[in-house]
């Protein structure tokens, strides 16, 4: 038996929670207020600590609460938020600040969250309001019994400028901090239990799944409504449209009122665009100008420092939180506005430019601005979440911030750096951390470019065309109008597999986007090797380690894996088990690499064997709420195969409250090979989405 | 009269110091312990208080102590230690954590030094253990008024990231800090008092000033034997030859024991290459090896966490320091070694490799690695200088790591990073913090890239060639060998102007190497401007203010404009006055810029009219005590001129008990522009350093 030298407390079926030291009642968690998940977290089972108890020590050091968790070996460590340039953070230091520039491998990231992965198949999440510091074995104590592994450099070729640690130590410089473990037995089943402890995944409206496309800044809404105009007599999908700054009477800071030269009657102009099938979104940031009605009220309630000259509201506060709500429910919300891309509240004061409030800006509840930084991303979110909650709608929204306790939000991150190879990173580890991760497309290089950026944002959570600075559109490199045209349809036409995605991502925590080292019968093997060693740029070399931080899961049953300018092929890592190729049909082995020469015209994606993929046409947009829709419910390969497709109205939160049926797509194979599919019914009573269903067999 | 509200205390004329708070006993001025040079500071007068004390204010805000203070508009902000990246740092954040990798503009830097000169002649100094973080102007608060300067972005091309600020807000996570502020009314004044007050510049040996060479790191004594003859061979002057890290039994961590195996007989090997006129310089850093001698004692004075699985040693602690220095004086400096290069004390957990002890590790004092590591190149500074100082010598070395109150250490920064251009602006900015440089050459991407860096380094604090890693010496490029021996050489002439020049920053605090706007008939204009904005990279712009970071003063005659790469020709900036060119003898009237196309083979000089530059023979090594030397004085121009040349020993501390004569070199013109030269006499008694004088007008 364990001896439980530290009292965690089991609060929830494989999920323990530490209370190390005193922690502030501000945090992640408590700002979300979510309830658990408790019925699929049950269905999960309970399960033994997964490691020792004993071996977790909490010390204090100077002004910071020091938490040491073991570590094997061979661990990896995934995580850690929105990580764009790192997957495995194993022998790294990372420094969890919220920064809206992060260019630099430190762990500063658009959306910190102290939760960490195990490949041993466990989490731990650390919930609190302060920067976080982890040493994810980067840090060996003279305790460790480790000091006769030390190594002559000059003469030892094994020497590493990292050595191999045997602890995780998380500090954060405040009283304490609440310590979560999450349990497996594997990697995702510990992503899924931190994901419905928290409320599950957000589910979006079936319209959020659509393409995106934002307009230049300035645009009138009669140039947005001859853009809407262009997409349909062109065919081409089109879901939302973004407005961007310049909707406001005035921006950076902002007034959240919209700008009636350019746009004279906002009611009308939603109105005539949602009955083209176009919703608007909305730019913004959260701070306040001074010539907003609502800058007065807000006044008293923001904090030491200003941004742009506006206000910084507090809004962990009710007061603040109601003023910006009434304000963005009338204006907004109940013009029909979908939702809101949320700007700029992850300033890091130490960007390129420095704009934020700082970290020791005071706030009148009491924080101060290291605290609302970290959390600004996420009270946004939740603030405008719950208004359209309590008008029975779901949004789908943007946020260049998030934190921890955050995966039932709906809302996709997004980053002003623009690598794609860092882009398809982000898509690989997003989903370790509840998190949702758009690779948009802003502009591109060449055609070439433009082709692969537009392949990958169609196969991610967020389908967008962001041309806010740029004033691109899909059709701007005529000569490959056609491929990118066919990926979005492509997108469109994946929806109803998508959707079903998401609404298991709501109801057992299952990421729908996701690196390989959440898949089963993958070998993540970690070749480890020493990096490139340069006397004009690097002395000490670098990790080598491979890790599958280029290909991706989308859904259960679709492998991604891009190609980026400027290559002809790639090497492409196929988890055991049959695969095919999504185009040709063509069978691929897997438990090994395979070499793919796709052309411009294709981006690889492969097909497990007996995968039920749900698809419908490439209709103009998404369905609405009593469209009934068809289904080509299409079966690859031999072996027998099932989706949980999910049925409801697509926009209200009617779900949340029941009214949703899981319907059961099943195909058979006899023992001559003959398939054969059926779906579930439901009761007659059941206004279903779906309409007719035709089996393809691949 | 100014209400004091905050205990201003007159520390020395024209030097107040305020306790902020509780301040920790641990600081950079304690370490230090210097006294300060009060005859040079009461020659300089008293001053006012250089701004309004009322304005100064003091806040506690979550855990950390707030110090705001007033800036005008068009005050520009320069120093805070070793900044490779920004010369004025008006306008942005920067977090003053020591950093191996400082890679990225936020104000990390192997030396963070939190004093900052204005442009309006003052400085403001923090001194504290602890990291700083140093709003110059980038934070606006909301009481300040300022708000009626809020601008719409969309359609005000004058909006900036950054807006305009009336406030310095230094942070530091601690008790306490105390701040000082050091008067002008110039900006070298303020530079000067900061220099004094910490005890006046680093006055290295004559030899430390000649031409420096560090073998590969696994070099034999036979070896390095060759390669100093091969120095004589070629008629290349050189005086100190660096062993690197294979002269240790064991390196990373490393034993300060001599490999016998590489070097059989160190003291004879020492005391040969001393013969041919070679100084020995050994590479270390701190982490103390298992296999070490020492490491048993310095066990239980060290940190909870390794390094490399060494030992990292508390050396805030008198029994530690014991150990460390006894071994030193036995094994290297009672052998003759002449200083050390330190390396790796600026060790930084968020490097691209993680391999210093972490911020939270704990140390047998109470400090913690924070602490630490802010302090560690300082701590292994004096204790190293402390040593040659017992022995009445003078060392001169290589640190990778700095702090404040640090101008008298005789150790000059270096880094493994390697753009030339950020070389160059840091030979600019170190001179506003009380730090030397070395621009110092590793190898080349080309023999231009190498004849550029080549002389550059040689109009530098330490003119080295670091061959660690590439084995490069200066006639690996045979085509331009003889342009690299001809600066090689020039280094060595202008070693009695460079020698009297550092003498003047021990004795007036004035460094050696400085930034333009240090200088008197200086104006700096401050271009400001808008930086690039693009959609797929950066969406804010970045300033684009103009300063002069590629030129410099080396002395108070001479001003270099380096070439990089590339480059045919440049612009160089030249202050109020009479000019000339260096080589040529070209006239040219200042307070303007020129346009220069000098070919490869020479790096732009300039000599200021009236100037008087003394110089000796090109020697293969610098003069050794009681060996006389013989001057060539030059005059430029024609204006009078004075030079105020230093007459010691040029080794031991013995000008620190008065044993030293200041030769007054003077220049008079008549009426009819006829020039005569004199120089003062000294006691007959003095045995003076210098044999003949001849003058030469240029």
């Amino acid at each position: 038996m364990t001896e439980w030298t530290l009292s965690w407390q089991t609060v929830a079926p494989g999920i323990w929670r530490l209370k190390a030291g005193r922690p502030s009642t501000l945090s992640p968690a408590s700002v979300m207020n979510r309830t658990p998940k408790t019925a699929a977290l049950q269905s999960m089972g309970e399960t033994e600590f997964p490691f020792d108890a004993a071996d977790v020590k909490i010390e204090r050091v100077g002004g910071r609460i020091v938490v040491a968790l073991p570590l094997g070996s061979e661990e990896s460590l995934y995580g850690l938020g929105l990580q764009l340039l790192k997957l495995n953070h194993r022998g790294r230091t990372r420094y969890l600040r919220v920064n809206s520039d992060p260019k630099q491998d430190t762990g500063e990231t658009h959306a910190p969250v102290p939760f960490y992965v195990s490949s041993r198949g466990y989490g731990v999440y650390a919930d609190t309001s302060r920067i976080v510091t982890l040493c994810c074995g980067s840090s060996v104590r003279a305790d460790s019994g480790l000091s006769g592994n030390a190594k002559d450099r000059n003469r030892d070729s094994s020497w590493k400028a990292t050595p191999v640690s045997d602890r995780v130590e998380i500090t954060v410089a405040d009283e304490g901090v609440d310590v979560y473990v999450f349990a497996g037995p594997t990697p995702l089943d510990a992503v899924r239990r931190y994901n419905l402890y928290f409320g599950g995944g957000a589910l979006p409206p079936r319209w959020g799944l659509g393409f995106w496309h934002r307009v230049p800044k300035s645009y009138s809404a009669d140039e947005v409504r001859a853009e809407a105009a262009a997409f349909r007599e062109r065919g081409i999908p089109c879901d939302v449209i973004g407005l961007e700054p310049g909707w406001h009477t005035r921006s950076y800071p902002v007034t959240y009122e919209w700008n009636r030269e350019l746009f004279p009657d906002p009611e009308q102009f939603v109105r005539d665009l949602e009955k083209d099938g176009f919703k608007i979104n909305l730019w913004e940031h959260p701070y306040v100008s001074p010539d907003a009605a609502i800058y007065e009220a807000l006044r008293p309630l923001s904090g030491s420092h200003t941004v742009w000259h506006g206000l910084a509201p507090d809004y962990t506060l009710p007061e603040a939180q109601a003023i910006y709500m009434e304000q963005h429910e009338r204006e907004h919300v109940k013009i029909g506005v979908s939702g809101y891309k949320l700007d700029e509240c992850d300033g890091s004061e130490l960007t390129r430019n420095s704009w934020m409030f700082p970290a020791h800006a005071s706030f009148p509840s009491g924080c101060d601005g290291e605290q609302l930084r970290q959390l600004y991303g996420l009270l946004l979110q939740k603030m405008t979440d719950d208004l359209y909650r309590s008008h029975n709608r779901r949004t789908y929204g943007l946020v260049r911030a998030s934190a921890g306790a955050a995966s039932s939000l709906p809302y996709v991150l997004y980053s002003d750096l623009y690598d794609h190879r860092d882009y398809v990173r982000a898509l690989c580890n997003s989903g370790f951390s509840g998190l949702l991760w758009t690779p948009e497309v802003r502009k591109a290089r060449s055609s070439e470019d433009w082709v692969r950026r537009m392949q990958t944002v169609c196969f991610s959570p967020l389908a967008m065309l962001n041309a806010w600075a740029d004033g691109t559109k899909p059709w701007s490199f005529p000569e490959v109008e056609p491929i990118v045209t066919r990926y979005i349809r492509l997108r469109m036409q994946l929806l109803p597999y998508l959707y079903s995605t998401f609404a298991n991502y709501w109801a057992e925590g299952v990421p729908p986007v996701r690196a390989m080292a959440l898949e089963a019968g993958v070998s993540v093997r970690v070749q480890a090797g020493s990096g490139r060693f340069d006397s004009d740029e690097f002395a000490y070399g670098g990790a080598a380690d491979k890790e599958w931080d280029d290909q991706f899961m989308f859904g259960d049953s679709l492998l991604v894996a891009p190609l980026f300018e400027g290559e002809t092929g790639r090497t492409v890592y196929l988890p055991q088990g049959g695969w095919y190729d999504f185009d040709t049909g063509e069978h691929f082995e897997g438990g090994r690499t395979i070499n793919v020469q796709p052309g411009l015209e294709k981006i690889p994606v492969f097909v497990k064997d007996g995968a039920v993929i749900p698809m419908m046409a490439a209709m103009d947009h998404a369905p609405r709420t009593g469209e009934k829709i068809d289904l080509e419910l299409h079966h690859y390969g031999t072996s027998p195969g099932m989706f949980r497709l999910f049925d409801d109205d697509g926009e209200t939160i009617a779900y949340e409250r029941g009214e949703y049926r899981w319907r059961t797509v099943e195909v058979t194979v006899d023992t001559e090979g003959r398939k054969s599919g059926s779906v579930s019914d439901t009761e007659a009573s059941w206004s279903s989405a779906f309409g007719d269903f035709v089996w393809v067999f691949h």
